[in-house]
């Protein structure tokens, strides 16, 4: 199986690099950059001296790129709203397509420009594509041709809320979330927000209180509450490379401790990325960094009668690169763990 | 005036020494530390060299200090519980003193006892000890004896939200508290936990779902309100030394954000270490590392009707050894920010 | 082929647990840990929850191993001194052995204890044994049963130097080699100079003028010399978790640049883990962190006339536990990159 | 006295404001910015709120600065070529001028241009300006208008080994120099190697071989000598926001250390901000970050023959800001330490 990236200059795009140059079952053919076509990819990421098999970057043009017959699966690690000028194209040329930007991952047109602040450029295909949590998505997914990889935050957050929302074994009406990311979730961005002496020594709050994920989080949320669900997300900065720390507050649930475990522990019985700590665990991104898994759990607190789930990612990781490749895994019908710790 | 320092051997005993150094009022005469007596304080912190005026660590003993007609004013950095064998002493020889440590926090020797672990050692002390924030508590208190200086966490949630308990501005019914902190508030204790390579390159909660500090958050509340206030508080560490992030949710609350910045301005407006932002604006922990300053905003949210307050400090000068001073500072009838930036 | 590993609390030892677990052509049976026995792997080590196929720590006994029929390979992730403890028993059961300590890596017993304070407690081993970098030490060493893996701080030294040394393509006369560490190199010593706070923004030389790693070094050297040589090696720490970066000026050698590279192309061309760049490149440690790889390079400056090399590698990969995988993988005749990127 | 600064818009900049608006012999009348002119300093710099005492940036025009007559002295934070602009208009209008730049730290325009890449836009101002290290600097300088405040690596190198080289107590044939700089020796230069994640986790030399402090370092060294000294000079860059870690070496030069730490002595005995530390104690940046100090010791190794000098600073007060105002103190007669610790 012949495997492309297309746009792999920032952070996602080293990391899918790294996995798919050691993946067991499928041959890296192509890597595009416009900025950086002609170079090789050992000079651009010199983490992957001596094992980028003489790649090269070359350049990313959608029609180009559909008429290759070397190209079965393409990765796009594209910006928000470029994404779509290839994965039209892709599709259409009976490739399959896993999308690691936002541009497929709503339903709705409307709430896609109401976050991204431009128009969809392809509303009419949101239909024919699907996003996917390997673990939760229910089958089906496999037979379209364009797959939506969530972000980072959400996943940190859907895994565990999804199948508690789905069961009804919470209450939905106050949910508050707040995550602490690593410096990567801003890509490979050359902004004086994000140099090194700004970001060390520093914890900080930002994207109140509309970030771009919450579109995702509460439409998944929404779907698989069959209701509207609203929740409150506050994301935060500190200072370190990888990683995210969620803690979310399920207000004055009751003490359903027991069903939710019960929940998860049937929802994740035979997902390898899923650890289900036990209450009174809880999870840290160290344990968790340059691995696909997710950790949390969850625990009650009898004097605000919250539930408080906690969960820990690597944002490059599951929150990214890995989770697109555990999608190619099982949509080609390798393990689902072929290349990924 | 002369003044002293038992117990400096921490973190907050070093920034309280580097600190009182400087000041430009007062004459420091006696550091303590049961471990470290004899040696020089230049040598056990060499970030004091050339300017620790030849100090040397004297024993720990309370009767000594309580008969030393050199002090006036001591300082307490002690842990937990030995805080109290000091502070009587000290107290009955008629020196003042200024509590650290979170044995004269509370009113209630029940919940001293509930979250501290054992009984309050000197419980007919709590009244007559006040719990001081300097910029909010009400006058009185300088005619105590014993001050306790609050705990890093709850000053960074307390200056934001008590004028706003106070004047009943904010439903109180459901609040979410989510605090971020450096390592430094672990205190300089020697355990695997602390090493540089288990927190660096991490972000984690911790401490669920009863922190110590909750006691002293939730009764300062209380008492504001006058009524039983309970919140949810959730500490997580990030890989930084210094600083408390601190995001708190105030849960449907209604907009009631025009009311929030009426009362912090009145509440604020003599105090050279609240800075109030404006909402859209959130504070960041580099700004406030190594000042006594306290930043804080808020922002309503539409969507949910939440009101997001986020605050940023220094756990070791506003949450610490800074506000320590300043109170000696308005104690002694000094300028409030004397010694302080 | 089943493995096991005695002493794997460490650092080194949870990323050997990581590889070996991991590793295409072995069976992990058997984890040890006097302190840690009875306890399960994935506990002690959350990072390796999901992947830890079930192994619990096994009472460190040496006859018990010594007798165990499910060992063919051993390595030893002891502090020094105590691998000799079960290195020897080990080898007379016919089991192999890779120690991971100092105990063999000198030919001297005199120099260990020199250097190590204590007599050698196996001298008669010492010449049994084999120091080997894979790259470079002359076969023959296959023979042996118990392979000394060599320190972190010589193999960033020695993987560049060693080859011009043997060549006499250098002068020796003075070799001036400054490190800098992440401070996974001192273990996960619970020590107060190893706290978070203590090494977080901080850089410092420490271990002068005689770091351990000095003997290893000199020894290395002077048996490729056929000549004793001597060198002025500063070791630092930096605030990171892993990696070393080495910088060797070659006092007033002249220019021999040239020769300087074709030494090393020779000698590393089939090399996989050995990564040589061009003059003007330099190394970074951020690009050999997580993989077994060496990068280095050489330029000349005709002002000085001296030769300086930098180097880069992760200690704890290429330094520890990484290298001593591809020493059992050459050993055992499987691909010398197996379970290693 | 009239106090301004010129282009404070970088690291250094920001440290020169805080101390400055501390400073209690001066009023800070005058910051300014070609690029952000016209907003408040607070808002520019919000670690500065609640003390900026009002100021605003105004435009960076030469003639208007030089005709202020509110300005008696001017710190110069500008990139260098552009600092010439501006301290010559003010020194002819009979300003005083500390430059912070590189343009007046040579005499030798030859040198500047080699180094600098361009010719020195005011070759005759350089035999009317000094280069001042406060400590060592033999005295008449006071009498010049134009300043040269010395660059953060040649202050950690020139204060320990200038008297040194003076005396003739060491051998200078070969030395060799390697330092450790935090990530804020860079300024706040917008750039990809300065991201969080580039710098974060990562050690790497740079610079090789030709670094432009060395032109400042080996002129400095020649003039005290009395002849051409070369050096070999290695910066690294370490994950860290300030502080330099130097370790020199100088080679062969036999057990001088009695020699070294008398004429240390001497020549420091009045210095406030130089701390001679023991041989065996080496130094650690986190002691004299936001210090204006700087720390040294020396070390014979009698294997080598070689002496090892390790030292200490913050880039950004004893390497930049701390130490032109230090000048700024001696100038005008207050006391060295005014406004410094």
């Amino acid at each position: 199986m012949n495997i492309g990236i297309v746009g792999a200059s920032g952070y996602s795009g080293e990391v899918l690099l790294s996995l798919l140059l050691e993946h067991p079952n499928i041959s890296l053919t192509t890597v595009t950059s416009r900025s950086l076509a002609g170079e090789a990819v050992a000079s651009v990421f010199p983490s992957l001296r001596n094992r980028d098999k003489g790649l090269k970057f070359s350049p990313s043009d959608p029609s180009e790129l559909a008429a290759s017959p070397d190209l079965d699966l393409v990765f796009l690690a594209l910006p928000n709203g470029v994404a779509s000028e290839y994965a039209i194209p892709l599709c259409k040329a009976g490739k399959k397509v896993i999308d690691l930007s936002a541009d497929f991952r709503l339903t709705s047109p409307e709430i896609y420009e109401e976050y991204y602040g431009h128009p969809h450029p392809e509303p009419e295909w949101l239909s024919k594509s699907a996003y996917v949590i390997p673990e939760i998505t229910p089958g089906g997914w496999q037979s379209q041709q364009l797959i939506a990889a969530p972000g980072c935050y959400p996943t940190s957050i859907l895994v565990p809320l999804l199948p508690l929302v789905k069961s009804k074994t919470i209450d939905t009406s106050t949910i508050i979330i707040n995550s602490i990311s690593g410096v990567s979730g801003a890509g490979r961005k050359v902004a004086e927000d994000f140099l090194y002496c700004e970001r060390n020594e520093s914890a900080k709050a930002y994207g109140l209180v509309k970030h771009r994920h919450l579109s995702e989080i509460e439409e998944q949320l929404s779907l698989s509450a069959g209701t509207k669900i609203i929740v409150q997300f506050t994301p935060h900065l500190a200072p370190m490379s990888r990683g995210i720390a969620t803690t979310i507050v399920v207000s004055k649930t009751g003490n359903c401790l027991d069903e939710v475990y019960e929940v998860w522990r049937k929802s994740y019985a035979d997902s390898p990325f899923v650890s289900v700590m036990d209450p009174g665990q809880t999870p840290d991104t160290k344990w968790v960094c340059q691995t696909n898994r997710i950790d949390f759990s969850a625990i009650f607190d009898p004097r605000t009668e919250n539930l408080i789930i906690t969960s820990a990612e690597d944002n490059l990781m599951k929150g990214a690169a890995g989770q697109a490749i555990q999608i190619m895994n099982i949509w080609s019908g390798f393990e689902e763990t072929a290349g990924l710790v």
